[in-house]
This record gives structure tokens, C-alpha cells and sequence, in this order.
């Protein structure tokens, strides 16, 4: 299922991922955000490969049982191109709403 | 594709849900969020139903290009139960894990 993870201090949204059981089941016990590649087909650890540790705080599942939130300390860049967060390069032009208009 | 939808100011992760390209489009040209209903296949509109209307403030695209960050202004409760967000009601037990152990 969808994995939002958010830095736990903060509250930055830094990522989404994708957790299967076992992905979920090790993050529960090993206190290290593990995922699940869908294109890859294998359990991923987040930082084995660059260090980018996730130390888990608090995970949550949500009302419907298909999405979880997972607070976490980041080590570094949570993004693999560097940026603090996956959603930093990429703002989309909106028209802003407010209550105002209500 | 997930939406991840944040409280702008507080920076709560209220829920997740899915948007196409309909839905993306609606929800960028009239500042109120708009989702796809996988179950139901047809737009929503948050709020039409409950008045819980969520106000949009900003919507980044992720590094891969396949999950968005919606920032809203969130009025009343974001989870159709009544709680504030869709993550409130289930904790999961976890080991917590520390940048001590690193």
C-alpha cells in the first residue's frame, strides 16, 4: 500500500513509497523505513545504498486500511536526486482558493 | 495517481487519495480539491457532500512523477469518520529507531 513519509519534527512531506506485508512488518520491528519496489520487485531498506538512514518514529494507518503514514527522522536528502524532499523540483501553477470565497 | 493532501499551515497529513488527469485539472483551475473514486470510477469534489471543503493553497509533482502533494486549507474534519485526519485512529505498534544507533 501507499506510504506517505513525513519527517516526524518538521512535518515536511518528504516522500511516497509503496510497503507490501513484509516491507511493513520490518519497518514495525527493525525501527528502519523498508519499502517494497513494484518495479523491481524487492524489498528495499531506505540508506543501505546512500546512507539517506530513515529512523522511524511513528507509523499510522489510515481510516480505509490502504494508506500509512510514517513519521520518521531523516538522514540527509530523503530524494534521490539530492533535494531535501521528492516534491521540492516540481510546483504546479494553481489558481489559490480560500475560504473567503465560501 | 496518490495525492498526499497536507494542512498548509500546521502541516498535518490529512489523507490520501487519487487524482487523474480530470481530477488534477479541476483541482489546479479552481483552488477546491478535486479526487477520482477508484471504487465508484467518478470525480469528487471534497466537501459537495460534507461541506468540508478543502481549500487549495499549493500542488507539487513528485521526482518521479507519479504522486502529488496537495496543500490545503482543510474545513472541519478531513476523514469521512469525523476525525481531523484519516491517520488519528490507528497507531501501530513500532520499535523506534534512532540516528544513535547509526
Amino acid at each position: 500500500m501507499c506510504a506517505v513519509v513525513q519527517q516526524h519534527d518538521t512535518r515536511e512531506v518528504l516522500m511516497v513509497a509503496w510497503m507490501d506485508d513484509e516491507a511493513l512488518a520490518s519497518t514495525l520491528a527493525t525501527g528502519r523505513a523498508t519499502y517494497y519496489s513494484r518495479s523491481r520487485r524487492s524489498l528495499w531498506r531506505k540508506g543501505d545504498t546512500s546512507g539517506h538512514v530513515q529512523w522511524v518514529k511513528r507509523v499510522s494507518l489510515d481510516c480505509d486500511g490502504d494508506a500509512l503514514l510514517v513519521e520518521v527522522d531523516q538522514v540527509g536528502a530523503a530524494c534521490h536526486t539530492g533535494d531535501r524532499t521528492c516534491f521540492d523540483a516540481s510546483p504546479l501553477p494553481v489558481r489559490v482558493g480560500s475560504r473567503a470565497e465560501a
